[in-house]
């Protein structure tokens, strides 16, 4: 562990950059959030320097590990070779990152690093071996832990459940394809089936959805809590799809628990409950064996944060 | 690695039990072919300990490490909780045979035992990290090598991937549930949709499916390879969704390649070739990176004995 004990995360999304302090024991020190300047890649980099400085001179500290998480695709090597929402394309942020910072640097995609806070100090922190995580939000996106590490795949791009393909020939996701986990069971996947059924007239008369104007996963739970039966449907379809993924994950990778987080958690066991039932009916051995929990994740929003200030330290501590 | 260097791997199937003695290299120095007495768990140990103690006595060998692979699902003690096709129910199969042999013992699921194999001296020889294999027979089973060890989850059920989902509400499944790869892709599923089309007059005229009875996946693979044109559409049908099955294996586990094996393999590309199709059209990220090859066994019938001598090899030099 560096001599401090403390690191710094950085979360990186499409339009906020957040930024914390963070212990060794995954307590936030001092945090802050500022816009991510998402068309110049550059200007992030310029961006995480002036955050990791501020940090370092208001806490007097000389020298940080710092780990970051990307939405993307991040390879080995800490390049970001295309992301969604931000202008990366084959940059190489870990190495830029290191130019301008005297500390050692972690690059990471986001669900990784979210799955690694949740695994060490939230929703996971019991569990030994095996972990998968889920961040419905936007997107899908995943992490996951196996013999109680991080694993990346051969070249960094593991752990992307949302292109779990659950539901062949079905609705189109952003990445080309149909059907993904990511086109059912997103945030925005919750809004666009509450849409569709506004458009073919699928709505109770009273229905909170009628009103006019996109709908977005948010709207579609607020609906929900507010008593909305139409709009509690739309959130328990993209449940169950929900489930049919962590199925086929459970059948696969034999976690010890599944950790669920992002924003449409907000929906909360609207969306797990049918998440679980269609999980537990489709879980093989469910005769000779107990099937692994499904659970909300703990850390909110924090996670990105919390899990690279963690990953950098195991990682400082190690090299 | 034990004195001699050579090892005893058994494949325990439905009907036969084979067995090699193997070198560290993988080579196959002696080998013998059994009945599998399957509704008799005590019988399956004493006819492992006759077969082992017949190798040892005949090549003037004392001792010796003995891997098995059993079919169903294995726990990380050996116990062999469950098996579709032989009488394992919760028998503690390694122990078992640790008290009637001298040397150390390994028993693995028999997919998990072909991955080895495959990873270590087949179509995975070359790869140094992640391996993916689907065993396509009568069912589908599969093995998983990740950070170039096989991944065996929490409590050693990873790598169902018969049990992924990737037909929602489709065929039925041995398992209980609907809509699995093996419901949809195994050698049973391809004989199944054969009589479907027959029962439904959906065959023309001329093709061999009329023939009465039933049809196995091996009776529609000759069908095509006469060159009956319902029939190679029926397996092609499977190996699209073999392909769907992997490209969602992809995602989730970024491995270097995923290898085929099985009794389904006798249909070669004709299997294959709409997997890959299927398969490339749907990996995430083709835009970045290169798309994993879909490749064929090399070890046919032998991965399992194979597997099985070079995993106790490593167990008994690791011990």
């Amino acid at each position: 562990v560096a001599a401090s004990g403390l690191a710094v995360g950085v979360d990186v999304g499409g339009t906020k950059l957040a930024s914390a302090l963070v212990s060794s024991d995954g307590t936030i020190i001092d945090r802050r959030r500022d816009d991510t300047p998402a068309d110049d890649p550059d200007a992030v980099v310029d961006l995480v320097a002036d955050v990791v400085t501020a940090f370092a001179a208001r806490h007097g500290i000389a020298r940080m590990p710092v780990g970051l998480g990307a939405p993307g695709a991040v390879d080995a090597t800490g390049t970001v070779r295309y992301a969604p929402n931000v202008a990366f394309a084959n940059y190489p942020l870990r190495e830029r990152l290191e130019e301008r910072l005297s500390g050692p640097v972690v690059v990471d995609n986001d669900g990784n690093i979210a799955a690694w806070a949740e695994f060490v100090r939230g929703a996971g922190r019991d569990a030994r071996d095996a972990m998968v995580m889920l961040t419905v939000g936007t997107g899908v996106g995943g992490g996951l832990v196996l013999g109680g590490a991080l694993t990346r795949g051969a070249h960094g791009y593991a752990a992307e459940f949302g292109h779990l393909i659950v539901a062949e020939g079905g609705p189109p996701c952003p990445c080309g394809n149909r059907g993904c986990l990511e086109a059912v069971a997103s945030g925005t996947a919750i809004g666009r089936r509450a849409e569709e059924r506004r458009s073919a007239g699928d709505l109770p008369e009273d229905s909170l959805l009628w009103r006019p104007g996109r709908l977005s996963g948010k709207d579609v739970t607020v609906a929900a809590f507010e008593g909305d039966a139409a709009a509690a449907e739309v959130i328990a379809e993209a449940g169950f799809w929900l489930g049919v993924g962590i199925a086929s994950l459970v059948n696969a990778l034999d976690p010890e628990l599944v950790v669920v987080g992002g924003g449409a958690m907000q929906a909360g066991d609207l969306l797990l409950d049918p998440a679980r039932a269609a999980c537990k009916e489709r879980v093989m051995g469910a005769r000779f064996r107990a099937v692994p929990t499904v659970q909300r994740a703990l850390l909110a929003d924090d996670a990105g944060v919390i899990g690279g200030a963690l990953l950098a330290l195991d990682l400082a501590g190690a090299g």
